[in-house]
């Protein structure tokens, strides 16, 4: 069990002031590790990073072809959005293709991190609603799949027959059985796994065939390219997945999940990338995240978005530079 | 040079799912270490912590009686404030009372965490001050500082008198002359010291007496004793400096920083501490602190103030529960 290692550093003036040490993978197809940095067998939670996985079952079911769901359903099925006009407003039309509303929702309100949202909402006096959570597209997913299946409401208990399937579907492409799970921030059982394991699925995803053989690998094909044609559905303008997804411009899809963990899906190479800051910091799992895809040649080290999360400087709120954060030696 | 300390986890359902490490040290008057945790030696910026070390020369200058400050003014110039109206409407009184504005101040504007200032701007349409920073106790004290000696109007710039007497000071009450500065989000310089410095220079403020010998022992008193007279000044409503000051009965002043620094000056025991989470997790300083303070039997554990930072239950978007953070073994 290897210790993780430094991999994003704050420098202030002349000292360094903060470190965040992490765990990476990076797999092919047949979970054959190419990098490593830190314990690939460290224990962690997806989060959100596994959105992809948790949709698996929603298309595989016939659930999505049943319903007519486009990519923009299944990107948003993936996503982590910040609550913009551009996702509540299709969240709210898929709940009534669905003959449901706000309130069939299980995840919870949350205030929306897209400004313009959240100052009508405030100007308005108004609360957010369950449609407003980032994972309100996953959320919809779910009970798209489980009015298909005729199951019961409550689907974000852990016995659930959706959670269950899950979990198989989960134990299956991370290669790994769940050793168990824990509550996520929606309230959805969100199952453990290696970071050697998320890495393996997202390779999966990453060497899944639209005309494949299985059920599974033309869902996974399909969720991918969703995700890939419609960056700003899976996080929003601004966001570290949508602006690192243009800016490698189709070629990979990547998600962030809470508590510092990273995925990337890279088609044309073939590969998956798992990883996980263990302090839960985002800024670190951002740069950590840029630096690895700048290493593999997919992002330009120079892009804008990309200088935004590595080796961005830091200012203060008058506009002098103060800092910098950047990647460690180990992923430099 | 020992390796930082696990100080904070997160624990989410069976499994460990974050972890921030540590320096702390808590020493008496004389410098002598009690206790500590990683390296004594580790170099940090104090950031906001060390506050109440930058208005020292305010008071020993004789700037502060010249003006006629009382201990609310001492309170907020060590303090972070969430730019709640307590706070604004104050130091726009000392602004004038100086016959200056927020055009004077040099710590940028900054949005305020306090909800009702915060929701008033964002529904009349308004920017924030420089006001609303939550430095501008602080940067009043400094334009009181430099009005009474005649100095220019950049206060902020290192070769500033202002802050050339401030890194005097800074270096002899930590004991160590100081390798440098890095700019502060407010502009400042902030001025770099060793863990055991910072504590050291919290024990002088401990151990100062109001009838000291010292202009500079009485000038700590005095702001030892504002920080304990108006925790409400030095912080705000629902913040860690506030509730855990209020928890603690007056009888100790703490003061969080960036980057998750958090010092402590206990008068009783005539003691200091300072502590610095590696990866500058505000959450983890927090609870590392009360851990720290509840270990020295001068905080209550099962407080409401103590336990919503410290063995803290974590709750999904519905109310769930979903998780705790807590001390590790070393501040358990």
């Amino acid at each position: 069990m290897a210790d993780p290692v430094d991999m994003v550093e704050l420098w202030r003036g002349p000292f360094l002031e903060s470190v965040h040490r992490g765990h990476a993978v990076v797999c092919d197809g047949s979970g054959q590790i190419l990098h490593a940095w830190g314990d690939p067998d460290q224990l962690i939670y997806p989060r959100s990073s596994c959105k992809m996985i948790q949709a698996l079952p929603l298309i595989e079911s016939g659930a999505a072809a049943a319903h007519g769901l486009r990519q923009e359903h299944l990107a948003l099925a993936c996503a982590s959005h910040n609550g913009a006009a551009i996702h509540t407003d299709r969240v709210n039309a898929w709940l009534a293709d669905l003959g449901m509303a706000d309130a069939n929702l299980r995840c919870g309100p949350q205030v929306p991190d897209d400004k313009d949202a959240k100052f009508a909402l405030i100007r308005a006096h108004e609360e957010p609603c369950q449609v407003h959570n980032n994972c309100s597209g996953k959320h919809a997913g779910f009970l798209t799949f489980g009015k298909h299946m005729g199951w019961g409401p409550e689907y974000t208990e852990v016995d659930h027959p959706m959670q269950q399937e899950i979990r198989t579907t989960f134990s299956e492409v991370t290669g790994l059985e769940t050793p168990g799970y824990g509550i996520d921030g929606c309230s959805a059982p969100n199952f453990a796994t290696t970071v050697h394991g998320l890495a393996c699925a997202m390779a999966f995803f990453a060497t899944a065939q639209a005309d494949g053989a299985s059920a599974r690998e033309k869902a996974a094909a399909a969720l991918r390219d969703a995700m890939v044609a419609y960056p700003e559905l899976v996080a929003g303008e601004g966001r570290a997945c949508t602006e690192l997804m243009r800016a490698m411009g189709g070629k990979v899809a990547i998600k962030t999940g809470a508590e510092a963990v990273f995925t990337a899906i890279l088609p044309e190479l073939g590969l998956g990338i798992a990883l996980k800051i263990v302090d839960g910091t985002t800024r670190a799992s951002e740069c950590a995240i840029a630096a690895i895809l700048v290493k593999l040649g997919v992002l330009d080290p120079e892009h804008p978005a990309t200088r935004k999360r590595m080796n961005a400087i830091q200012y203060s709120r008058r506009g002098l530079e103060a800092g910098i954060i950047k990647p460690a030696v180990a992923l430099a």
